[in-house]
């Protein structure tokens, strides 16, 4: 079988890793698979090169910062290479130029368009172990070295995957798999064996770091079956698949809880109840680049105002308030504010499709536990809230809770479940 | 006018180097040049790399270490273009085979085949500085990336300076330039303000280490001005070019003395005076792959022997002996002898075309200083000499002061010299 896997920098941070890596990946050549590796940069290389980038220019053009970062994971797949090659098997360490990884032109964050990996099928074909630099590809339009922004070797890996055709990717990093909710939170927190692409695709959107959104978007739409497991162990670890509506009723209704402590929440308070008020508020947001998360519009009160309350990355926030203070005359509300105190936690699971009550017993374990909602957000198979930051952990640990999550514990059923 | 310039790693070792030599860059751009600069790895880089691969495989596959050893490069290349642009000019960074550098495919030591500089053609024509990463390029059958050998990257930029039609090429390093002799052993050493190619071809094959060999047979080939100079001052250096006949002879006798304490020294003893011995001999120490610099073979004596001698660099010693000893018996010689305790000196000048008795100077020299000279070999422009290794520091400061080189001596005149 075409197996292709990826390995991140904490699993090839030194010689002694990259050599277990190595060993790792020859037991999947000698069972019989054709392997490619996709491999991030060792460590911290990353953040050095990006240190030296900022002591030669505060403000480096991105073509020549995706030239210098590019760098980092040549030199991992190259180290690669060699260490496989010292085991006696033969490997070969292509860029993500080489390798066919065509991409925008967007550098820093460039997208893949289209994998031409004639270069791998030919090593695989004469027997090869294949190690790609992932991060990394070539535009389209300028022939120039992109990267796909942090974390995206995750993306190179399903991408190439898919367009290799592999019975699966498996992605390699320093914890177990999926957890049911952060094991540093939640000490019960248990193992997911799997998990739909809806299900990951929500829980990576709201705070849980394992994989890259986009990655998740990959796999989904190319039907990428993907492994995420401990390069520090052969456990089995958490497989992000297709599960069809059959298998899914006899999983649990939530799947898990993910939290994100790294938004913050604006306020614009007395903006006139008229057509249109809503549309300029958020014109203006956009307009200075930056990305909303959730919004919530109090209803009318007796002036005729209403308060519009949006959360956005911490990053983002003063950028935001600036434009909004600068637009307050022209769209006419009151006054902003700002609260960077917060954090939002996500309740998952597509078995709320067809199990009602599911809210109810969310905001109860929440209301048990003594935590007031800031703010409240829902999609088909997630629901959201937004507390106090201080409250996270303990809105986590009552849900994890609440939906019988606990590895040792049970549900509490509150009236109305499903359960 | 077009000019090519090159920084070895001294010149690019931080990032405060890096900004400095940005600046002498776009002074270059700012007076109307089309700058295209070389650039290689930042001080320590290459060794910290090789040392990376000794600790993941003892014998890295050369295809990988090169795959490894151009990241050095490529990161030098993209932070100079970085400290340009902050500067207020605008640069692009190319690695090797981007700038079109095509070589054979033998990793670590390719040559350059041709150079197809399309994309720096293009960069140049928008106004950008073009830097390029030196000592690589990209094999012509197998595409991969392969490295030129060590200091090559001097050789990259006279090629390209060719390819380029630039008016000249400059190499910075920490030297102020050529000089008539090594500074740390002839304190009254001047820098040469002009030489001919063939000159300093003789200079940098017996020991001198300002430039690579193969980048003066290119420049001579290609008929490229080389100004070899520091990066540290702006005061000319040496300027390497076609010498006419007319006005070498304004040019002193000779040009500079160059040493070498690399070499050992092969003795086979009793070789039997036969047509086809001295053949024998090298044919086996060839067949393991060692280079010769000098023969000598003494008159046969009394029984019909002879003894040869060579010398070889220090490292092929231990090889060559054995090959030798393993064929003692079908060539016939009693014994090798292996001296590695030797040196050589090299007094280099076209002068000596026009000019008899220069060895005689030079002998008489040697002898003055009560040096023993162990061989002898010549050049049309070069007489060599191999002496104790406890004698070169002595006989090179014996040469330059014979022949007038000194920088507030006189010519020490013998009776039968030109002078």
């Amino acid at each position: 079988m075409r197996v292709v896997q990826k390995f991140g920098g904490s699993s090839v941070a030194d010689a002694a890793s990259i050599k277990r890596v190595a060993q790792r990946i020859v037991d999947a050549q000698a069972q019989g698979n054709e392997v490619v590796v996709i491999v991030s940069a060792m460590g911290d290389t990353t953040d050095e090169l990006l240190d030296l980038a900022q002591q030669v220019s505060p403000q480096p053009r991105p073509r020549e910062l995706d030239m210098l970062l590019t760098a980092g994971e040549r030199m991992s797949a190259a180290l690669l290479a060699m260490a496989i090659n010292d085991l006696g098997y033969t490997a070969r360490s292509f860029t993500g130029s080489q390798a066919g990884v065509i991409t925008t032109e967007k550098h820093g964050d460039a997208r893949i368009i289209d994998i031409t990996p004639g270069r791998i099928e030919t090593a695989l074909g004469e027997g090869d172990v294949v190690i790609v630099a992932g991060f990394q590809g070539v535009s389209q339009t300028t022939k120039d070295v992109t990267t796909l922004g942090r974390g995206a070797s995750d993306t190179t890996a399903v991408a190439l995957a898919a367009a290799l055709g592999a019975g699966y990717c498996e992605i390699y990093s320093d914890v177990d798999g999926v957890f049911t909710a952060d094991p540093r939170i939640v000490p019960g927190a248990q193992r997911i064996p799997e998990i739909s692409y809806d299900e990951m695709l929500e829980l990576a959107a709201n705070g849980a770091k394992i994989l890259h959104l986009r990655c998740v978007e990959y796999a989904r739409r190319e039907n990428v079956e993907v492994h995420v497991r401990s390069s520090f162990s052969t456990k089995p670890g958490t497989w992000v698949k297709h599960i069809s509506e059959e298998e899914s009723v006899e999983n649990p209704i939530i799947t898990g809880i993910a939290h994100d402590r790294s938004e913050a929440k604006v306020t614009v308070v007395g903006v006139p109840d008229r057509v249109g008020a809503a549309a300029d508020v958020f014109d203006t947001v956009a307009a200075v680049g930056v990305n909303i998360d959730m919004i919530v519009q109090n209803v009318s009160v007796a002036d005729n105002t209403t308060a519009i309350s949006f959360t956005l990355p911490q990053a983002d926030g003063p950028r935001a308030i600036a434009a909004l203070e600068a637009a307050r005359e022209r769209i006419g509300f009151t006054s902003t504010e700002y609260d960077d105190h917060v954090g939002k936690v996500s309740v998952v699971g597509v078995g709320m499709r067809s199990h009602p009550g599911v809210s109810a017993t969310c905001f109860r374990a929440l209301a048990a536990a003594d935590i007031n909602i800031a703010m409240i957000s829902t999609s088909e198979i997630r629901i959201s809230v937004v507390v106090d930051v201080d409250d996270v952990d303990a809105a986590v640990r009552a849900c994890h809770t609440a939906f019988g999550l606990d590895s040792e514990g049970q549900a509490v059923v509150y009236a109305g479940t499903g359960r």
